[in-house]
């Protein structure tokens, strides 16, 4: 298998009521089976999922992040570890000052796989190819340093790949047995966006058909409290 | 940019003792700035790091477990999460019956930093290119569902960029700075040689020239005690 992963160079800026699904269908050269990899930060910009913050006070989205949290697991200084409503568990509730107007946070979306269906809806409609569509952001981890991006909604690609059963190269049934491919990919997308570099939709292609299908981050990725043992 | 991530087919099945740099080089058609990710499954088999357990007790690993670990942070039934001596926090210690013989397990490398140091300079000596080397593993994660790959040992490839001080889009300082790249290419290695497949190698080629120079995960990327929140 060969995977080729390339940034959608020419958009403009995205702003509320922004079209992202023709935008991006006019901009990218899609093709029927690639995987449209789609940052947050314009979804939300797109959603008007934004907030007005005091732009002297570095403390001023404290009480966006306290209204978009549904528990606190850890605090530290200006950082706050805390699930949101969807179920994710990241920093600031996903509040994020970056690349948003000065006075401005964005929020996460309402409904990230909503977001995702949306968008390959819409690409479908404009361009008439068959995507898979993921919403990604960046999170921080336990005991590991630095960030990476994981998907928070998807359309039309499956979460996990579900390897119960299968044999190992050996002929003895594997162990470890699902593997979060819609993270993974949105990982790999991060790598030719860049946080800098303003690129916020990547293409993957070459991805195996069978990874194409349904799914819902927030029904199936999202570990339920019951199975946790961190929450 | 443009990724093109790709298996390396034809390697041979690994015993102890193999010369994994003079395999891959002899396989891959390695160019200068490629990164190659080998799975930590064959380093351990080429290092001899296993451990013989009774293949008909289905619980006959967990004392090689319980030896691999410096710390057990939580237990539930089979499973133990623990702190190697690495510092890596992760699932029975790294101990995996997957794709190893019968009656044994794979332990972690004793230093896969050093183990992807080795294979850089044999691939230098070999094929005359340069490249980064990163040694994967698969992790599972608090909060989410599925386990996705991780570097547990790199070389000549950073394991984080810094980006704190560059300015976003919008001319505003970053506030998400240190993305861990060598966890996020490790992540899009997986997806060329998945879990069943006995793909144990991939290529990544046309990273950014920035990111490749000196680094290690055991000393750069596993987060300090005094830092963790989770610890």
């Amino acid at each position: 298998m060969r995977l080729e992963i390339f940034g959608v160079e020419g958009l403009p800026e995205i702003g509320a009521g922004a079209d992202l699904a023709g935008l991006i269908a006019g901009a990218a050269g899609l093709a029927g089976g690639d995987v449209v990899v789609v940052t947050q930060k314009i979804v939300s910009k797109a959603e008007n999922a934004m907030a007005a913050v005091d732009p002297n006070d570095p403390r001023s989205h404290q009480p966006v992040v306290e209204r978009e949290s549904v528990r606190v697991l850890r605090r530290r200084d200006n950082l706050i570890i805390s699930e949101t409503k969807h179920g994710f568990v990241c920093a600031n509730a996903g509040v994020d000052r970056s690349n948003v107007a000065s006075g401005m946070v964005a929020l996460l979306p309402d409904d990230p796989d909503r977001s995702a269906r949306r968008i390959r809806d819409g690409i479908r409609a404009r361009a008439g190819v068959e995507v898979g569509v993921i919403i990604s952001d960046t999170f921080g981890r336990p005991w590991r340093r630095g960030v990476t991006d994981v998907a928070i909604g998807i359309a039309g690609i499956r979460p996990i790949l579900d390897l119960r059963g299968t044999p190992d190269a050996s002929g003895r049934e594997l162990q470890v047995t699902e593997v979060a491919i819609s993270d993974e990919l949105a990982a790999a997308a991060e790598l030719v966006m860049g946080k800098a570099a303003g690129v916020p939709v990547a293409v993957i292609r070459g991805v195996d058909p069978a990874w194409l299908g349904p799914g819902s981050i927030q029904q199936d990725l999202i570990r339920p409290p019951t199975e946790d043992l961190f929450r």
